[in-house]
């Protein structure tokens, strides 16, 4: 495991901590982070990964979000993972602000190049999934939610895994990524041109080959004056899907707010009410 | 007056702000940030100055402080300054990470050179707050608080101005800055060596010279685990000064928190409302 503490700090009367470790499934250094509150002393507890979108670190959840206040309250554990593998030394690499570091699109790549490092589906549905039990953990009580391409990440491993995510939501998801320009880019570089490989990574289209995955239903915040709305989100798409399958879903859509963390931190206290009512 | 939003962000219920303006004062565009909760349909609010520490911007606080949350709450508005002038071409502004863009140490500089633009003591009682007022914030119901040299400044701008700022509180204030490093570094090289300057400049010093300045109290907040602490910080100065001048503080250290943002957002909400309860 070799888990190194790189940072900790306390915080809401738990303690918010940084972790970095050598990697069996990217093969590289990867580094996450973790909020343990105050009930862990007890035993083992309910967790939640959240899963940040294009450029964004294992920070920036913990630094913007605002969640640890609330997981502190509810008693949950919370991990954010970093959203590429870095410094795997590919070329284009790092030319691209929506494509590679930073960008790793919570999938196993299958194109040579991508398919040694950039495994970020398997690295949490496996490795780093080990790591939060070892963390304190509860088997069975762990739930996922992100944003963005971490929205995305989230429906995406929680449909595919519903035996390892109890519960799932997200802000302003990716929500057919098939059909926009992210997407297409990350799916077509990192998984070739055999679109049925792209279908098993887009929440509308495995949602649609599922009955009722999650009976306690799902979560979606969407600002409508999100600046990527129109051209990169389409949540309609993934409304009309869990319709076609049986699949309760809240989508608040709301006027005012746009795509960034002053949306997000403003409803994340009912994600971790809605996480901590099903975990 | 002549202010340009740069942007605006829905966030609870409120307005987060980011304004650009040309500052009379520091004689350079100065930037700022401003949440306006949802109660100023009704009418004047209430007001939060909260100034930042080293290195820190006009955003800092509002990205890691969660402070909106409360502030949407009580019907508070909060305003946050930059922590220096940016780009004013003097030699060595630069160069220190504890002097100079972003250690702007909320004093007006007399040396030749700085002078002209190290104005952020009247930039802030004389301009901003003048601004403040015409974003919504109510007369006499204006109070400060800060962060580090934020601290420091938040005790010295409420200390020489009670009749400006009604009510004042610090997380981890430089409390005594002719006293530690930071301090003495940048007092000697905007103020001179002429040490009464400095003094002028120092809430330990200040509290000396006054009597109970604020019957209300003053709440500071201080981790034990502070890397600063023992070498920059002096709460211990500050309590002194306090107990001679009869001025009630609360003192409050905190054994496992250290300098930075995750103490900071903890003990958020207990500021707000000792604000709430005094504006």
């Amino acid at each position: 495991m070799n888990l190194e503490m790189i940072s900790e700090h306390a915080c809401f009367d738990g303690v918010q901590r940084f972790y970095r470790h050598q990697s069996s499934e990217i093969g590289l250094p990867m580094r996450f982070s973790v909020f343990i509150p105050r009930q862990a002393e007890n035993g083992a507890l309910p967790a939640l990964f959240y899963l940040a979108g294009l450029t964004c670190t294992e920070e920036t959840f913990m630094i913007k979000g605002g969640a640890q206040r609330y997981a502190a309250e509810h008693g949950i554990m919370l991990i954010a993972p970093d959203t590429s593998p870095r410094g795997a030394g590919i070329e284009g690499e790092d030319e691209h602000w929506d494509f590679g570091t930073g960008a790793g699109f919570y999938l196993d790549a299958t194109e040579p190049g991508w398919n040694k490092n950039y495994r970020m589906y398997s690295y949490i549905t496996q490795e780093l999934y080990a790591i939060a039990q070892t963390l304190g953990a509860a088997k069975g009580r762990i739930g996922i939610f992100g944003h963005s391409m971490g929205g995305h990440g989230a429906l995406v491993l929680a449909l595919k895994n519903p035996q390892l995510f109890k519960s799932v939501s997200a802000f302003a998801p990716v929500a057919a990524p098939v059909k926009c320009p992210w997407g297409q880019k990350a799916f077509s570089r990192y998984l070739g041109n055999d679109k049925t490989r792209w279908e098993a990574y887009d929440a509308s289209c495995l949602m649609q080959t599922l009955h009722n995955p999650f009976p306690q239903g799902i979560l979606v915040d969407q600002g409508l004056k999100d600046s990527f709305l129109q051209e990169q989100l389409y949540p309609d798409a993934f409304e009309a899907a869990c319709e076609q399958a049986n699949q309760p879903l809240v989508l608040r859509r709301h006027e005012q707010y746009d795509h960034g963390y002053y949306f997000i931190s403003t409803f994340m206290e009912d994600h971790i009410r809605f996480h901590a009512g099903r975990l």
